[in-house]
């Protein structure tokens, strides 16, 4: 075949890329199963009609088809009816797992989920076709309690804390809740409060200006009360002084709203708590709207600092009814990480680099082709103590199989003994270029050389 | 929505399931980066053109349709015209990625891959539209070395041994090599050696009478040529004396052919290994053809031992032209274990389940919502220690908390110090009802207890 270029929107990383991207999702399955979170895995399509419920999303569904459809008489006429999907999120699946499973799982349902997700969308900078999300949600039984909302994105917070170390950037969960936009709204006399949300959502789009003229037209609102949105709109800070000053701005502007009092409550708990587990983490941002529909309460956008022009990282908010099987309404709360999206800046970026592309600590070399037997025995005996190990390729000379060793980052070489004699036995620490002595049964590379790590970068491109 | 029903041939697991999967999962990840194999994923889609290259595969393949394309200008006509399909295996993508990276690889390429893959089959026992391979494989430049294939399968090998502890049966990999196969059907005069692995292939569906009307039918076989294959079909074992049988049988039949000789010493140089490094575990069985056209050295199957109806769980070869640029070829060999496959047959006949549902070994209570800070900071504390825990979702009862944690399977319930004094604080282990003081910053749960394991099942259905 002719060399192939790679798809556009589909990104795929090299070994060394992937050793970061691993971390990333180690490190993410390890935070969420220390919060109680189980993991969970969907199929990767859904009836088309369930991906199809929210209407402005069908534009980006891919819809599968089997290639010789029409020549089976099997299952090409049910399936062409019932018609799949991908799944372009993994929210729409988390809905149908809970009612699928309802009888068999325990509530409130913790689970982490990290797959794959599509969108036939343009690609662009941070934006793909096929792309990996990591999301973590709690689902209640007809009730979920308010401090989940407060105990998710700490969760996140704790996940990007523990990614610091590698070089990821401070992240900044910017949190809102939709009962203050809501009730601030309604208490302005603006009664089309989706209008309204999806005006203000726009800010950094369209500027003040766009969203008060946005705000007349879509949601009738007069030049007093789109300047009032937007002055609630630039309320920002990271303790509770947030709320007091959203407290203020109602009062000067005579609003009395319940559902509005309720939403400041909560905000207050949430940024009062994260002031004291995650400072300076969590900032509460009035303008942060989301622009779906289904939120209902706390609303998150997660900036990744010095690269807040890449967008969101991770999003997500309390929906009431996040799914209903007729009888119960299940509600929730959730976060989901762009993985890709971080991953492709992190190695763009170089802000995070591999230690190496192999994951083997030692190449055993061989002497002659005859004994390669006894350097696979070597070979067993350190992958029992839990080494990585290769085995020279080929019994090509020293200097050749060292060279191989260098290509390939491997730090150590291990010369077996040539007779019976363990202290024969000889490794090469090949950066050093060392050479000692060494008991096949009891040496031991140091601990940072054990596995390829993800470790801070230089900070130039190059880690791809 | 009313309640779904799962989609035949898209398996999901409950969260008990899935702690059997990852588990698997991890087990095998863990082998592969012990013996130096690189992960890397690649994209689930490859163009049309390059999956169909292989005509008995185009009617497995799942085609993808942006739903809206026709509204597109960007990118609707160039993707229609490229054409993609959800790739059916691991093998043609790491093809492509190969070819397409060539320049930033280091050879012999040491990779392996877990990634679902789609087929759009008839769904049955163990043969899924969508699942999960893992796939090892060392691709080299222009050259492979003989030894790699006598390498993978005791990889594979490694990887069950590790997994016997969960409850995985024994599993029998069978070797075959195409050289023995080709050099003694052209031995004997057989001279379309493609249609003769093809009948042979076919020996467990149709037995040798219906093997023998295959051979005379497809390859122009004589009943004695026939019988010869058949004979030579039937030779197994797992030492080296199976060598020296078709070797009998080759002198009796006076067949003599250079590449049957290469072919011998190279499965006595496989079964001479294996007897030493995997006793019991890799038998030579001549039967096994493979039906793929590409091999052209060792070919490998697997069963589970006790399972053998459930087909082959993981299954291989050599194949000396996994792909070309042109100007380079790349031989190859490789394993692809069908982990759904494996991973159903665990669950449904119960031979290995869960310790638990959830990843929390802890339950901090709460004793009223003024003090849920307290239990948080508790939990906290555990965390940074590694200890999974969550937090009781309200301060209900502690009886009712306590059932709460029953119910999801959590072993321990820590009751926080209502004061400040540490020494109150209080855990209970609810199997045993023990219960006693605890200090928060040193408290351990049994090593057994920290995380949800697999575990050998009662052997009825029902992990599931």
């Amino acid at each position: 075949m002719a060399r192939p270029t790679p798809l556009s929107g589909f990104p795929e990383w090299l070994p060394t890329g992937r050793v970061v991207e691993q971390h990333v999702l180690d490190v993410l399955r390890r935070t969420f199963e220390l919060h109680g979170f189980a993991g969970i895995e969907t199929r990767a399509v859904e009836p088309l009609d369930q991906l199809l419920r929210k209407g402005e999303t069908s534009k980006e569904v891919y819809v599968l088809r089997r290639l010789q459809e029409e020549g089976t008489a099997d299952g090409g006429a049910e399936q062409a009816a019932a018609g799949l999907g991908l799944h372009f999120d993994l929210t729409v699946p988390l809905a149908r797992y809970v009612i699928e499973n309802a009888g068999r799982l325990t509530f409130p349902f913790r689970r982490y989920q990290i797959q794959k997700v599509w969108r036939g969308e343009r690609p662009q900078d941070g934006r793909f076709r096929e792309f990996t999300q990591a999301d973590i949600d709690v689902v209640g039984q007809s009730t979920l309690p308010y401090h989940l909302e407060v105990e998710l994105p700490l969760v996140i917070a704790a996940a990007f804390a523990a990614l610091a170390e590698i070089g990821v950037p401070p992240v900044r969960i910017l949190v809102n809740n939709r009962k203050v936009m809501e009730g601030f709204s309604r208490g302005l006399g603006l009664e089309d409060v989706e209008a309204v949300l999806r005006s203000v959502d726009k800010l950094d789009k369209v500027g003040p200006e766009g969203v008060t003229a946005l705000l007349a037209a879509e949601a009738g609102a007069s030049p007093d009360q789109a300047a009032a949105m937007l002055e609630l709109a630039g309320v920002h800070g990271d303790d509770a002084t947030v709320v007091d000053r959203v407290r203020d701005l109602a009062r000067r502007l005579e609003i009395q709203d319940e559902m509005l009092d309720l939403g400041l409550t909560e905000l207050h708990q949430l940024i009062s708590a994260a002031s004291r587990r995650a400072p300076g983490t969590v900032v509460a941002d009035l303008k942060i709207a989301r622009g779906l529909d289904y939120y209902t309460g706390s609303v998150y956008e997660t900036v990744l600092v010095g690269h807040e022009q890449l967008g969101s990282i991770c999003s997500g908010g309390r929906y009431d009814a996040l799914a209903t099987d007729g009888s119960t309404t299940y509600p929730g709360v959730g976060l989901s990480i762009g993985v890709s999206r971080l991953v492709s800046r992190l190695l763009s970026a170089g802000l995070v680099e591999a230690t190496r592309a192999v994951p083997s600590a030692v190449l055993v070399a061989v002497v002659d082709e005859e004994s390669r037997a006894a350097s696979d025995e070597v070979a067993a005996g350190l992958r029992g103590r839990g080494i990585p190990v290769e085995v020279a390729p080929t019994a090509a000379k020293f200097g050749k199989q060292i060279r191989y060793a260098d290509r390939r980052g491997i730090p150590f070489v291990w010369f077996p003994s040539a007779g019976d004699e363990p202290a024969a036995h000889q490794v090469k620490d090949i950066r050093s270029g060392e050479q000692a002595e060494a008991d096949p049964t009891t040496w031991q590379p140091p601990a940072q050389d054990l596995h390829p790590r993800a470790v801070p970068g230089g900070g130039g491109p190059g880690a791809a």
